[in-house]
């Protein structure tokens, strides 16, 4: 029997903060819609005091009030209290090598706008990926707006590694270096007042996995663009290593003397099996601005893949082998029960998760007894951005009394 | 401020066993002597009852009282309690390809007891080794009982993946497959009655490692043998993964179409720098029988290594770089701040660190700004099995009241 989940805050404010997180939070874990008397059951408070914060979430449209229904036996009729989807709502923000993205979530975890656009060679700077994401953000919160949401809070995937200040110390492939991309990003008018964390791509794209599928607790998010990363989940938390540096899958090495890779080592995963890695095997253009799908590189390929093209095919196998072995090698070191394939290999997984599976069976030791299993990502390219937004939400239903209106 | 450690369980002797534990972790936890009204003031019970249940801890020899001292300042006497060197015992025992061991810890993590014995080649059966197994812990048993300590459980170090029931699904090395190691060991006379835990070597020798440098509190600990194996600590917590079989560092592929594996697989790191890798490579018989030190052929390697033995030199050369990929795509995957160096690789240090630490700084993305240092374990081969003597005296630290005699 976990212990009930009461608390003796010291003051008077953080009591009736810390409750209100409580109230809350039975509303959202709830399966179905939960009454006050529910509430001050599951919590321990008086019926007075649930109802009291009842009154202020709904206040702040962080709860909604369902219309009492007669259930399907009859009997006293079904009153309940569900998240809102019109209330607070969460900004996931994305800057990767060669697009930006923004979305909103509202309090359920519906996704209410989304946009992604590619970025041209020469925006590719710091400061002008962040004027660019800036104005996504605008546009963002505009459509927020328009549909009766108040943006409460926003989040920033970036690919490489961040430390706590939010600044981006590494990022090979943007051949960024101690980058205060949380300033420049801050300092764009559409975010003026809103809180901004940043976070790695991977370890965003992981949390946003887990959120569609919180049964698989135990995985390896594998997301593949330009460069690879990897979030890794271990009985439902995510696993951020030291300093939220873990899973750099891309920089794994497949063949210790292979070709050089912009981390400055040889033979990393993603010289084999990043997006331009393949494309390059293809004898494709590496052509940028198509990470995010739509009539890209990526799409032709998927296209020419599906024509069968000799090419095409070669450069797939060639890359699943190398993936195979990378992903055999992280389940080898950190003992997981699946493999999700995400961002581009969403599309290309029909063509690469069958190599990926015989390369686990032959190489992960545990398989012999209990193979992991590989599957396909439910959000594909855009799980790093609505991951994101999953980490604004996160917050907002930790301290809801942070968040009023 | 964290929250005073109190509970209240649902029944008297509950009450009593919670309390009992959290006296004897005052005691455990103190850097110097405590007073019973130290542990009262500590835990929130009254002066009487944390008395009478340092009587009890007295009568079961678990804490031990000091004499009074008059401080160097005068004063008041300084009385206080510590962990008792002469009450109960932690068993200690390992199996590994070619050689066994048993050691004694007191309850203050002393060894007062240590016995390692090759196994000959017609002994590797997993019953043969259990009886052998017998005999150790028979001796290490008497050893225990003649300085005045009780043993009062024993948990056994496996080179392979372990099961919850204790089953060794699979050990490579020793070519086991589901082998019911814990049955066939409490079987053996000198084991009747005891409490008996199996766990992976590596699993425990980093468990060993933390409890002897705890400010080291994220880790990988490197067990090389016959086998490789890797024990991870993260903010001073063993990463056990899904179902503990974390860390198979060994098995972990430095070249995808290298010489071929005990696994099954082709290129692990065991086939580099594993024992009888290096012996072979330097071409010497790999002698088994040897791991465990004394006059084998390792303590050989190392005087040869010594007297500047070229064959000896460039196979710890060899072996050495591909321990730091291996042990670098441990760190892009794992983020942590340091590499300790254990088993054979602790004798071997001074020929092999430096090639590691470079290969480091080469191929892990965040050592661009900050490195991961290597260092050399305090307890070489002897981590498991003292690790596994260490996992049953954090089992009677926590549950003290199950271990009254």
């Amino acid at each position: 029997v976990p212990p009930p989940r009461r608390a003796q805050p010291a003051d008077q404010r953080s009591v009736r903060s810390h409750n209100l997180a409580l109230a809350l939070s039975e509303v959202a874990g709830a399966v179905s819609p939960v009454s006050r008397a529910d509430i001050a059951t599951a919590t321990g408070m008086t019926r007075a005091t649930a109802s009291s914060l009842v009154e202020a979430l709904l206040a702040a449209r962080m709860v909604t009030e369902l219309a009492p229904r007669i259930g399907p036996q009859g009997g006293r009729p079904a009153t309940g209290l569900t998240l809102s989807g019109d209330g607070p709502a969460a900004l996931g923000l994305e800057v990767n090598v060669d697009y930006i993205a923004a979305c909103v979530l509202d309090l359920t975890g519906t996704v209410k706008h989304r946009e992604v656009a590619e970025l041209a060679e020469r925006d590719r700077t710091p400061a002008a990926s962040a004027e660019a994401l800036g104005r996504l953000a605008g546009r963002a919160t505009a459509a927020a707006g328009r549909a009766d949401l108040r943006v409460a809070g926003a989040a920033l995937a970036v690919p490489g590694l961040v430390d706590a200040d939010g600044i981006l110390r590494l990022a090979p492939n943007l051949d960024w270096r101690d980058v205060d991309i949380r300033g420049l990003v801050v300092r764009q008018p559409a975010l003026a007042d809103l809180p901004l964390a940043v976070d790695n791509e991977a370890n965003l794209a992981a949390l946003a996995e887990l959120s569609v599928a919180p049964q698989d607790g135990s995985f390896l998010h594998v997301s593949g663009e330009i460069g690879i990363g990897a979030g890794i989940i271990v009985d439902g938390a995510l696993y951020r290593g030291r300093h939220g540096w873990s899973g750099e899958l891309g920089h794994v090495s497949v063949d210790p003397s292979g070709p050089e890779c912009s981390c400055g080592s040889r033979g990393c995963l993603e010289q084999y099996a990043g997006q331009d890695a393949i494309l390059r095997a293809a004898r494709r253009q590496p052509a940028r601005g198509t990470s995010a799908g739509g009539d890209g590189a990526l799409a032709r390929l998927v296209q020419e893949a599906r024509e069968g093209d000799a090419q095409v095919l070669e450069a797939l196998a060639r890359a699943s082998v190398a993936l195979g072995v990378a992903v055999s090698t992280a389940l080898n070191l950190l003992d997981l029960d699946h493999v999700v394939l995400g961002g581009i290999y969403a599309p290309l997984y029909p063509w690469m998760a069958p190599e990926v599976e015989r390369q686990i069976r032959r190489r992960v030791l545990s398989s012999q007894w209990k193979p992991p299993t590989v599957r396909r990502s439910a959000l594909g390219a855009d799980a790093a951005v609505v991951g994101a937004a999953r980490s604004v939400l996160q917050r907002v239903l930790a301290d809801p009394g942070a968040y009023l209106p």
